[in-house]
């Protein structure tokens, strides 16, 4: 946990932007797989960590802005909880550590939010994304589960606090990254025929927990990589499959890394696949050189799917202008998903926040498919830090539809797409910071050119 | 999953079991950690699994026996989804490998049990042990969360069903229990000083998911074995040390394993630590021989903690009649958990369902410290399965405790037992499965004396 000075002004910060009311913040709880007692790992809510830094379960707090009041609310361990599972500091002591002096047992919170609207206090709440959420906005403020209503100031204050990583938030971060970039090379050292994807799976996991980290995701580890969220890990690779690795460190602070990469099989990529690969390269080059503040990353969107489209082009797999192709979305059918996001506490920053919040500043996200699935387009600012990820696939359920709705036929050459239904899909991903005057690659570089990933095999 | 057979024989046994009324089979959702999309492993009910095969989020299944219907609720996939998750089976597809040939969509469910509740049928449930489940439940049939009633005729029928496992399910418990023992010997390869404990939980870890399994439940990996639910990793081994390990994996039908083992640091277990650990395993074994059917499973958690008491005895920390001390419970200061438990779909198979069912046949359990945390105490029958776990740990709060209120001290000698408080806790646990005429180790043997884990240090 960060030193104490870190949350009170943390939230200062917040109570002064939001000016009256009362933040209710919900921690999360255990969840039980199979049942109650067999617990998932436990994650603490991210907005919960930033503000009230402690990471246990059966938490939640307030900050009466009107009463002036910051109180967490949980209960003691009792003598029995101690024998199974040791001494620990007490909720108070705990509470203190984080600048909070004032502690309550969880029953009282009802009651406090039961006088809070007797006295008209507006109550303001973050999106519910667990059903326990949704069941003590039900107990606490007779809220049926499905009709919440958040609080968008509560969630724009927010937002404009996480999006603006610190230095000590920078130093956590960049920690998750070196781990990830290890679990990457531990990858390719592991890639070969007739290994099984799970086998690599474990491989990278175990980087990530011998280090006493988490995984920031669920694994994607996947000689399909066309298939964009593909957690199946039981097929075993050939010669000639390419592995597409997508795995993230988080750190005990609950900060995440996310990079992706595609290895070769075999010692080399085939010449059918550097040519793609090394378009998908360009795409996230240009990208990177694109970075600075005051760019709309849609923009730079718009500039790594053309750079695809051209590449493509080359190869006679598109015709006509590659950045008219793209404003008309006919880059979607080989790029159907975003450039990158957010990265912080949440691989996906601050996703449950919503995404017109953290990625467009309130803007309208677009609907056209391909372009929808972009979660950040705004303006990049200083202290941003985001992952840069472009990528080429060839879905072939995707390719045969759009082919029987004759779609994009001015741009799209399907004779030949149709000839690479079987070539799966390619990514490379790394993170950046945002910095005054361009942006800086956070923990260590993976190898991304076709020489670099060879030279590792 | 298995034949259809097994399934449509499931089903047709619980339909004459229960006999009438309707049969309310809630299957688990994904969980979200940190956002709704960024979701832990999938996991479902096993339960539903066991009648219905299926290891697919937001199903429901009812078997409507008034009426004679077998039906699965849920939804097909859309095209975006199949562009990002792949091809896959359709509903109707996976329902028919289990048998059913009626699939409705979700929203159904809510209409067709409304309607059986206006025609009066009984509606049985299952004690819901999810956050999700509460919500359906309140959304389907207008129970507010902590209302609950689940049927006991339907557990008991659940139960009587589940505990017995046919010749299939032991074949699929004891590959999850042959992978167990190798996370075991992993272990006992691995362990050293100055290795820390995460990068212990991460190589056993490894052994699991390189096979496409999960754990069964969190790793327990530390030189703090007294703690019984330790799931904190951070500590280096020195030497001197023990780790007390305690994991299983699960294959990809659900069955689990659930194995302990506690290995020096060192090449060799110290004179105090071989002391201790002999008595441990004279407990372990005095249990596994006197397994057969018809014994009860509490007098073998009396033999056991006579045992440890005798040779506990021997050593100056107790006195008086061992098994007069267990019988008030005196031994519970060393052993304050039971001896094992049902295993299956589940590692603690059914808790969900309530221990006084599965491991007690209804007759309630006592509420003596120690004794009450045995969950089996029932008279053994063929085809179960269950674990064998004596162990003694020093619990330093315990000991301060017990001593600060002249507990026991008839039977106990605290000034010899003050000078283990820094001990930590030993336990070896293996898999069993009941036969006609005795027991029958699952999976394979892993070392277990003092002599056999030092071999392979």
């Amino acid at each position: 946990m960060f030193s104490k000075e870190t949350y009170l002004s943390r939230r200062a910060k917040l109570k002064k932007t939001i000016g009256s009311g009362l933040l209710l913040f919900i921690g999360n709880d255990e969840s039980g797989m199979n049942y109650a007692d067999n617990t998932y790992h436990f994650r603490q809510d991210s907005t919960f960590l930033y503000f009230f830094g402690l990471p246990y379960a059966e938490l939640s707090a307030i900050i009466d802005i009107d009463n002036d009041k910051e109180i967490i609310f949980g209960d003691e361990l009792t003598i029995d909880a101690i024998v199974w599972m040791g001494t620990q500091p007490t909720l108070k002591e705990n509470s203190e550590r984080v600048g909070i002096q004032e502690t309550r047992p969880s029953h009282e919170l009802e009651v406090y939010l039961k006088n809070a609207r007797q006295q008209g206090q507006v109550i303001h709440y973050l999106p519910p994304y667990r059903a326990e959420h949704r069941i003590k906005l039900l107990n606490w403020l007779d809220i049926y589960p499905g009709t919440e209503q958040p609080s968008v100031p509560f969630i724009m204050g927010v937002v404009n606090q996480r999006n603006y990583k610190s230095e000590e938030e920078i130093v956590e971060i960049e920690k998750a990254c070196i781990v990830t970039a290890d679990m990457h090379l531990t990858a390719m050292r592991t890639v070969r025929p007739g290994i099984r994807e799970s086998e690599v799976a474990a491989a990278v996991a175990e980087v990530a927990y011998a280090n006493n980290y988490q995984l920031s995701f669920p694994i994607i580890a996947t000689i399909n990589g066309q298939t964009l969220h593909n957690h199946y890990h039981g097929n075993t690779i050939k010669s000639g499959d390419m592995l597409l690795l997508d795995v993230g460190a988080e750190t005990e602070m609950g900060y995440a890394g996310d990079m992706s990469s595609t290895i070769p099989a075999d010692s080399h990529f085939t010449a059918r696949q550097k040519e793609i690969y090394d378009i998908a390269v360009a795409a996230h080059e240009v990208a990177v050189a694109a970075l600075r503040p005051g760019v709309l990353f849609e923009d730079i969107y718009d500039l790594s799917a053309a750079t695809i489209m051209e590449g493509l082009k080359g190869l006679g797999f598109v015709k006509g202008d590659p950045m008219e192709a793209v404003k008309a979305g006919a880059h979607a059918l080989f790029y159907p998903c975003g450039l990158g996001h957010m990265m912080g506490l949440d691989v996906h920053d601050m996703e449950n926040l919503g995404e017109v919040y953290v990625g467009y500043d309130g803007r309208p996200k677009s609907t056209q498919f391909g372009r929808k699935s972009l979660r950040l387009g705004r303006k990049l600012k200083p202290r941003f830090v985001l992952t840069i990820e472009p990528g080429i696939y060839f879905i072939p359920e995707l390719i045969d539809l759009w082919r029987s709705q004759h779609k994009f036929t001015e741009f799209i050459n399907y004779e030949k797409v149709a000839t690479y239904k079987d070539f799966s899909g390619i990514r490379n991903e790394e993170d950046y910071l945002i910095t005054e005057s361009g942006a800086r690659l956070l923990g260590k570089k993976i190898p991304i050119h076709t020489e670099e990933v060879e030279a590792l095999r």
